[in-house]
């Protein structure tokens, strides 16, 4: 179920242009020389709503309206960034967004999401936050699923298109994996735009579903939602178009939690930018792919997004790992 | 003792050009739209050793380089950033540098300056850090004094002038007040570039010398470190020097530790950028300040710097502030 071609990365990128912001990219002097290697982060920390959910959110409700398949209401489910990404999205056209969020998302998210103008309705479990949709599905209302859906994966691709297409001769490219959708875009705009370069997954060792997915060729299904600090990836399952893309990555990486915490004080202190424990975690891939080559690289890290509770900053920081050098 | 011209600020600007960055401004939406004013940053955390001390470092040596009375040994004393400053500018140019850190500085701060190629000597304390420099300046090194010099306020002042040349069409300039040399450097550029603009200081309540300075006319000396959380402003006197452009200042804030916690929290959440508490401090002198206004105001906020050690991120994370709204 390959439906998505490399070239409607492009469709995308022009489709959103002017309603997403083109993010800058950031390199660590300190962390360059320290390695021996150039690694290049893509921020959609900055991006409106603090992650790269907008893109797949506003490719797909603009791409509908243009084909006038575009309701005057639309629905999500997400504990997370889609939840803000769909809100905006759809206000930005003028369409009702009604998003349901499971209660245990952090309050920051939820306040965001309504701020955006949507509609929360908070539901006991992710399950029952998932099934909720349908009846809003069956009496017309447009859905945007956080993953499964070509034009949000054709979205979420243009973070690394331009990226590329910004100068970074990227050797390899490296992205957290979830539900698989940003994986899958970036995989198809590294193909379009950068064939030669090789692509890598990361998951927490502990959410490793995607992985195992690919080992196997079915879709491995947790039973519940991992506990895992990066709660960007904290989805349940790939579906399986994006597990079409993932087999085609040149590896997965898994990451422990005391690495993900590692790099996230790290690449806060040497960035200076607000990162979730998600987009940190490539970082310790990146470092196990450098030790297996001889030459020096160029690497590009797309950092996925910034919006982090306070109490996860609490869990972040109750250490100091600044004192131990992640390299 | 005002013996730096507002025209120096450009003079210093065009000898630092290639060696520091021209960093970026950084707006946010949800700030803009709760305020309904515009605040505009300058995201001097991004800057090289991530804070705008490097400014007057590299304008010093580079202009005592210039008239060929630069020593080929450099000295000075700092627990922060001004410390980094020096090692990255002396190394440069090719020049030795030895810098006299308090113990008690964070060991972040002290590995970064070593890290820099400096060699850094622990003194017992701050005091005694101060004396030390004594010895190698009789032997003919060059010091570079944290804020009492002409060149180190004029190399601050590029900061604010790169910001007003970038088109900010500031009503009022804010920035954090600790020695004077960043707030004297923010005065002259905005007498230089936007001479119709207020200049406001913010500093710690608990560490108010600056501001009782300018109200008694006469140095006010902390007769110990304050311990506020905003460790960038933890001088204990002014200069006459600075005290010169201090007292031509539209007025100065003084701001209550929790405040400075609290808008360290919200601007970590909105801008996804990091940021030392010494830098969110002003907002809370703006959002003061608007609050005396009755049309919308375009604000400039000067982000000093981005280096934290991680006791002090615990520190402000402790709570959950985001709960609460800051204005």
């Amino acid at each position: 179920m390959t439906d998505v071609r490399p070239e409607e990365i492009a469709a995308a990128q022009e489709r959103i242009a002017g309603h997403v912001h083109r993010t800058p990219l950031f390199q660590s002097e300190t962390l360059n020389r320290a390695l021996g290697h150039r690694i290049v982060f893509k921020a959609e920390n900055l991006q409106r709503i603090g992650a790269f959910k907008l893109r797949g959110a506003t490719n797909t409700l603009r791409a509908l309206k243009e084909q006038k398949a575009l309701s005057d209401e639309v629905c999500a489910f997400s504990s997370g960034n889609h939840a803000q990404a769909v809100a905006y999205a759809a206000r930005a056209l003028g369409v009702k967004a009604t998003i349901f969020i499971p209660k245990q998302a952090s309050g920051v998210k939820i306040a965001a999401t309504r701020a955006c103008g949507a509609e929360v309705v908070l539901t006991e479990t992710r399950q029952i936050a998932e099934a909720s949709v349908a009846e809003y599905i069956e009496r017309g209302a447009t859905f945007v699923h956080p993953y499964d859906n070509p034009y949000v994966i054709a979205g979420q691709g243009t973070a690394c298109l331009e990226a590329l297409q910004d100068g970074v001769e990227a050797d390899a490219v490296f992205a957290p994996c979830g539900g698989g959708g940003l994986m899958s875009g970036t995989y198809l705009a590294t193909r379009l735009a950068r064939p030669q370069a090789k692509i890598f997954a990361c998951e927490p060792s502990m959410a490793n579903d995607a992985h195992r997915s690919v080992q196997t060729g079915e879709i491995v299904r947790l039973n519940e939602t991992p506990r895992t600090i990066a709660d960007g990836v904290r989805t349940l399952a790939v579906s399986e178009r994006t597990l079409s893309y993932l087999s085609q990555l040149d590896g997965f990486y898994e990451v422990d939690e005391a690495e993900i915490i590692l790099w996230t004080q790290w690449l806060t202190h040497l960035l200076k930018l607000t990162i979730e424990p998600t987009s940190a975690m490539s970082m310790a891939g990146v470092t196990r792919w450098l030790k297996t080559q001889t030459a020096p690289r160029t690497v590009l890290v797309i950092l996925s997004g910034g919006n982090i509770a306070a109490e996860t900053l609490r869990q972040i920081w109750a250490e100091d790992h600044l004192t131990q050098l992640p390299w």
